[in-house]
C-alpha cells in the first residue's frame, strides 16, 4: 500500500490548483473597448490593409507589431458580430498567430492548425484581409482551414484531433523528399482529450525529427476541458510547488562543500532529477521535448519561444497559455456561449434573435432530459465537449452531477463508456452532433449495436449546417443503418422529439434519434403528431396521385409541395413522415409504390432514405422515384442553408415542379 | 535549451530497455514438452474437469492449483492445433486468469476483457470447458467473450480498445445502481496504443472510484508494440536505474548527520522524490495509482497483488508481465505467428496448409506493395499492428524502414498521417482489415475524403471471416460510398489486385480496394483479366436473359450459377465484375435493365452493391432485382464460412434455383 502516497501527493498538488491557482498571472483582464479601439485607433486601421502575406508582417516596425493585435480583434469581433462564427476560441490566438508568422516561413513552413475554428488571424495575415467580410457567407471563405482556399492552408479541419496525425506526415514526407521546412501543429488543450492526438503523441517520438506542436491551452474544450490531461496542464502551470522543490533542493546541496560535485558523482541522479523535478514530465516521459509555459498574449515571449525551438531536431511541445475571447469583455465573461455564435451587438455580447423565433430542437432535447432524468434515476447524460450546444442547460449539470458525465473531445470513449453503462443497468443518453458521431461509428457498431445494449444517441445538427462540409450532419445514416440492431428515429418537429425519447426508453434497443439545428419551421396551426408506433411511419397527408416520403421536418417542405402540386397541377399528393429510417416502415411503404413515389432527406441519397426506397421499389413496377437530397460526391459548402438549398433545387416549388413534370410525363 | 537535457536521459533510459534488456527475469524459457504432459501429468487431467464455475477454483488443493495453469495450457494448445484460433496471447494469459477467478467473485465482479482474444482460460474456468472442443466452430464457442454465451462473459469484445470504457460504464452504474461489485477491466499494452483507452484513462481518475486495470504487458500488439507507451512501460521493468538512483540518494543523504531530517524539513521534497522516483509516474500523473510490474506466470504473486488492491476505493493499475506464447516452444518464439493461426502439428508446430493452395490475396498484395516501393520512392506504407496478417513480409519493413510505419492499434492516427503524407508529396498506402478500418471511417471522411487527398487503403478481410461477427469484413462500404471523391474497388481475382494498385496510383484519388481472406478461388484456366479501365465495370460473361453483377471473387459463385441457368433451364446469365463500387459503372448498369439483375457481394446488402443497383433500378421498369448478400440485421455468426454461406442460399446450386424460379415466373 506504500506507493499510493504518491498519487496523493499528486491529488494534493492537482486541489491546489483547481482550488487556488486559476491561474491569474495573465488574466490581466483588461476590458476591450471597442469605442476606444474606434477612436484611438483610426491611425492604425491600415497596418492590418497592409499585410498581403506573412512577408509584410516581417517588415513591421515594432510599435505597428504592437499595436497589430488589437487591431485584428476589433476585425475579427465586427466580422463575426456580423456573419456569426467562433469568436472566443479566435481572440484567444491573436498574438501566437502573429508570433508563428513571423518565425515560420509558411506556405513552405507548415502551420496546422486543429479542427481550425481559431485561424481567422492566420487568414488575416495571409491575404485574406480583403475577403474577411465573407467570412462563412456563401461564396465567402470558409470559417476552417481549407486546402482549395489558400496555398497557407496546408491542410483543412473542422473535427477536432488531427492536426498531429497530419503534421507528422508532412514532417515525414518533408524528410523523405528532402525538403527542409519546419512542420507546426497548433492544437488546443482540448484535443489532448481526443484518443487521435494520443495515438500521434504515442508514435510522436519515433516517427519524427524536428517537429513543434504548439499546445494552445486556454483550459477550454469548447466546454471546459476535463479529465487528467487537463489536470496535468493545470498543474504545470501552477508549478509553484515543483519549482519550490527544486530550487529548494539545489539550496540544500549547496551548503555542503562540493555539494554539487557529490551529486554529479552519483551516476544519473542528477539528470534524473532534471527530468523528473520539471513540469512536463508526462509529456518527456513520451520522449518528447516539453517547453513552457509561454504567455500566449505577449508577442516578445512567444516570438523568443519559437525561435528557440524553430531548428530543433528533436519533437518538441511548446505549452502556450491563451484566454479564451481575449480583449472582449463578454466573450471572455462566457466564451463557451461565445466560443461558435451567430450575430450578436459587437458593443454589448447581445444575442440578435430573431422576433418571436421557436424554441430549437436543441432546446426541447434538453428540456425532454430533464423531465425524463427526474422520472428515471437510472438515467445517465453523456457528453462529448458539446453539452451546451447539444441544449443541455447548466442547471441540469448541476442538478444531475452524478448522472451527467462530460468526457470531453471522445466520442469514442463516449459511446463505449455508454454500452458499459447500458450493460450493467443504467440508460444512458448520448448527446453528439451528428458530424462528430462519426467518430465513434465503430463503438456503436461494436460495443453497442452487435451487443443489442439500449444506448440511446441523440445526434443534434443532423443535415445541413453553415458551417460547411466538415459539420453538415448528412453522412451518418449511410452507416447506422447497416448496424445490426440499430434503430433510427427522425422527429418531424418539436413534438415528436419527446415523443420518441420516451418511446425509446420504453422500449430499449440500441437507438439515434437525429434531429437538425435549429427548430422545424412548422406552420402555425399543424396539428399535433399521432402517438409513435415503433415501426411505423404517419400519413400527414393523404392523396392518391403520388406519395412524398419525408425524414424529419421534410414533411413541411412536401406538404408544401403538396399544396402546389394539387392547386397548380391537380395531383394529389400523400405526405408520409417516415418517423423510423429503421425499422422501416416497408409494409406501408408498398401500398403506395403502384405510384410515384418521391423521397426527401437532408441527408446524403447514398444510404439513405433513397437507398432504403429504392431498395423496396427496384423490380416491383414502381412508375418512378424521385430522391431528394444530397449527392455524396458534391462536398456541399458553408453558407447559408437556405441559399444552398434554393440553388439545388431543395425547395417545395422547385420539388413540386419537377414532380409534375416527371407525374404528368408518365400519363 | 537546457531543458531538453532531460529528454535525452529519459532517452538514455530507453536504449538502454531497448537494447540490453529485453526483460529475461521472466523468459524463463522452458520448454513445453506435451509428451512429458501427456505420460507424466495424465493424473492431473482431471483438475479441469472439475472445474464448473470459479467457485470450483477456489475448492482446489495448492498442488492441484499449481498443476492447473499447465493442464489449461495442454487443452488450449490441443484445441487450437485442430480448430484454429488465438494461441500465443491465450497461452500468456493462463496463470492470470486464475488469479482473477480466485480472488474475484464473478460474474457479480465484473471482468471485461480487452479484444478478449485472450479469454480462453476464462471460457475454461467458467462453466465452458465440456464445450471448449466446439471453439470457434459452427454453433460452438466463440473465440471471443459474447454475452449472449455466457454470464460470465459480461460484455464482448473483438477489437482492441473499448475494455476500460466499457469496465467504466460499470462502475459507475455500480455506483449509482448500489451494487458492491469490483469491475476489472484486462487490457494488453497494445490497447494502450490505441485512442480510446487512452480516452478513458483521461477520465479514470474523474469518474470512477475502485476501478482496477489489469495491463497485460507481453510487449506486443499483435506485432511488436511501437512508440512511446510501449517505451514506458519498458522503462518500467528494466527500472534498475530509477532504483540505483534512488538508493544512491538515500545512501548519499544518509553520509550527513541528519541528512534524512533534514530532508524531511524541506516541504514537499520527500513526497516529491518518492512520486517522481517511481516506475509509474506516467499512469500516476494522470491520477491512477500504479501498482508493478508483477510477474504474470507467479501465481502467489498475482493473486497477492490483486486481493491488495481489491478493495481500494481509486484506480489503479496493476502492470502484469506476461510472455505470449508462454509454455509452448514453437509460440513462444515466433508469438506473431502464432498470434493468430490455422490448424497446425501440436507437437511441431507446423503449420498444416492444404496442398497446393493458391497464394492468398494477402501474399500478393506483399509481393505488389514491394514491386511498388522499388519503383516508386515516394510509396510510403502504413500499418496499424497487422503488417504481418496483412500480408507485409518482414523483409519489406528491414528494406523499407524508412518508408514503412507501424503505428501501433491506432487505425485514426494511421489514416490521418497518411493524409499528412499525402498532402505533402507522398504517396501513402495503408493496411488495414476492413473491420478494423471502421474505426477510421471519420478519419477517412474528414481528412481523406473531403480534401481529396490520393491515399489508398488496403482493406484485408473484406467479407465473412471465420471468426464472428466483430470480424466480418461486411459493413465498411455502407459508410465509404457516402465519402466525397472516394473510389471503391474490389479485385475479382489475385491478378487484378496489383493492376488495382497500379491503376490507384496513376490515378491519385481517395481510394479503398477491399479483398477477402484466403484466395478468390478462381477454377484453374480462367483468363487473365482484361485491364482496368477507370469506373469500368468488366463483362466476363456474355448472356441476355439476365445479368449477375459481382463484387470481387462473387464472380465465380455467378459464373458457375450462370452454368447451371444454362444447363438446367436454358437461360443465359451474363456475369459482370462491377470492380469499381464507386464510381460505378452506371452506364453500362443501365443496358441490362431490361432484364432481370441479381446482385451479389461478400457483405451487407444495405448500403452495399445492394443498394447501389436498387438506386439505379428503381423506377425504370426493370424487371425484377435479386440482390444476394447479409441482412445488415442478423448477424452472421463465427465459424465456417463455407457451412454459412450454405445455410444463408448464398451457393451457385441455391442462387441458379432462386433465379431461375424468378426469371420463369416472370415469363
Amino acid at each position: 500500500m506504500k506507493r499510493f502516497g504518491m498519487a496523493r501527493f499528486s491529488a494534493k498538488i492537482a486541489l491546489f490548483s483547481l482550488k487556488k491557482a486559476r491561474f491569474r498571472c495573465i488574466l490581466i483582464n483588461y476590458t476591450f473597448s471597442r469605442t476606444f479601439l474606434e477612436t484611438g485607433l483610426g491611425f492604425m486601421d491600415k497596418i492590418l490593409q497592409r499585410i498581403h502575406s506573412p512577408e509584410d508582417l516581417r517588415k513591421l516596425t515594432g510599435k505597428e507589431l504592437t499595436a497589430l493585435p488589437e487591431e485584428i480583434r476589433k476585425r475579427i469581433i465586427d466580422v463575426v458580430s456580423r456573419n456569426g462564427g467562433h469568436l472566443a476560441p479566435n481572440l484567444g490566438t491573436v498574438e501566437l498567430t502573429i508570433a508563428l508568422h513571423m518565425v515560420f516561413h509558411a506556405p513552405e513552413d507548415k502551420i496546422l492548425w486543429d479542427v481550425s475554428h481559431q485561424a481567422y488571424t492566420h487568414k488575416l495575415l495571409t491575404g485574406r484581409e480583403d475577403r474577411f467580410d465573407s467570412l462563412r457567407q456563401k461564396g465567402g471563405i470558409s470559417g476552417f482551414t481549407k486546402m482549395d482556399e489558400s496555398p497557407y492552408d496546408c491542410f483543412g479541419s473542422g473535427h477536432s484531433g488531427t492536426a498531429l496525425s497530419a503534421a507528422m506526415g508532412f514532417e515525414v514526407a518533408d524528410h523523405l523528399l528532402k525538403k527542409e521546412d519546419r512542420v507546426v501543429a497548433v492544437v488546443g488543450d482540448g484535443a489532448l482529450t481526443n484518443g487521435i492526438t494520443f495515438e500521434a503523441l504515442n508514435n510522436l517520438r519515433s516517427t519524427c525529427r524536428g517537429l513543434i506542436l504548439i499546445v494552445n491551452d486556454n483550459k477550454m474544450s469548447i466546454a471546459r476541458s476535463t479529465g487528467a490531461i487537463s489536470r496535468i496542464l493545470n498543474r504545470i502551470i501552477t508549478a509553484k510547488l515543483y519549482n519550490r522543490t527544486k530550487s529548494a533542493l539545489k539550496y540544500f546541496l549547496r551548503i555542503f562543500p562540493h555539494g554539487e560535485n557529490m551529486i554529479g558523482g552519483i551516476q544519473g541522479l542528477e539528470n534524473s532529477l532534471k527530468s523528473l523535478l520539471v513540469p512536463g514530465v508526462f509529456f518527456e516521459e513520451m520522449g518528447i521535448r516539453y517547453i513552457g509555459p509561454v504567455n500566449g498574449h505577449n508577442l516578445v515571449d512567444l516570438i523568443r519561444t519559437l525561435r528557440r525551438v524553430k531548428d530543433n531536431d528533436l519533437p518538441v511541445i511548446v505549452h502556450v497559455i491563451t484566454e479564451k475571447g481575449r480583449g472582449c469583455k463578454f466573450a471572455n465573461e462566457d466564451p463557451e456561449l461565445f466560443h461558435g455564435i451567430g450575430k450578436f451587438n459587437p458593443e454589448t455580447g447581445e444575442l440578435i434573435r430573431s422576433a418571436g423565433a421557436k424554441p430549437t430542437f436543441s432546446a426541447v432535447f434538453g428540456k425532454s432530459l430533464e423531465k425524463l432524468a427526474a422520472q428515471d434515476p437510472k438515467l445517465v447524460t453523456v457528453a462529448a465537449a458539446m453539452a451546451f450546444g447539444c441544449g443541455i442547460p447548466h442547471e441540469f449539470i448541476r442538478k444531475y452531477r452524478e448522472r451527467f458525465f462530460d468526457v470531453g473531445i471522445a466520442e469514442e470513449h463516449a459511446i463505449a463508456f455508454a454500452a458499459g453503462l447500458a450493460a450493467n443497468g443504467c440508460h444512458p443518453v448520448a448527446a453528439i452532433y451528428a458530424t462528430f458521431s462519426q467518430r465513434a461509428l465503430d463503438c456503436l457498431f461494436h460495443d453497442v449495436g452487435l451487443q443489442n445494449l439500449p444506448v440511446l444517441l441523440c445526434e443534434d445538427r443532423a443535415g445541413l449546417v453553415e458551417d460547411g462540409p466538415t459539420h453538415h450532419g448528412i453522412y451518418d445514416v449511410s452507416f447506422l443503418r447497416a448496424i445490426p440492431n440499430m434503430s433510427i428515429l427522425m422527429p418531424a418537429n418539436e413534438d415528436e422529439l419527446p415523443m420518441m425519447m420516451e418511446a425509446v426508453l420504453k422500449h430499449p434497443c440500441p437507438a439515434v434519434i437525429r434531429y437538425p439545428k435549429g427548430n422545424s419551421g412548422r406552420p402555425d396551426g399543424d396539428p399535433a403528431p399521432a402517438p409513435i408506433e415503433w415501426g411505423k411511419a404517419a400519413v400527414v397527408r393523404e392523396g392518391s396521385d403520388l406519395s412524398f416520403w419525408c425524414a424529419g421536418r421534410e414533411i413541411y417542405t412536401a406538404l408544401a409541395a403538396a399544396d402546389i402540386l394539387e392547386k397548380k397541377h391537380g395531383l394529389r399528393a400523400a405526405v408520409v413522415n417516415v418517423r423510423f429510417l429503421k425499422p422501416f416502415d416497408a409494409a406501408l411503404f408498398k401500398q403506395y409504390l403502384d405510384k410515384p413515389v418521391i423521397t426527401l432527406e437532408d441527408h446524403v441519397k447514398q444510404g439513405g432514405l433513397a437507398s432504403i426506397a429504392a431498395e423496396l421499389a427496384a423490380g416491383t413496377g414502381c412508375p418512378a422515384l424521385i430522391s431528394c437530397g444530397w449527392d455524396a460526391d458534391e462536398i456541399i459548402p458553408h453558407g447559408s442553408t437556405a441559399k444552398i438549398r434554393e440553388e439545388h433545387g431543395f425547395t417545395s416549388e422547385a420539388i413540386a415542379e419537377v414532380v409534375a413534370a416527371k407525374v404528368l410525363s408518365l400519363r
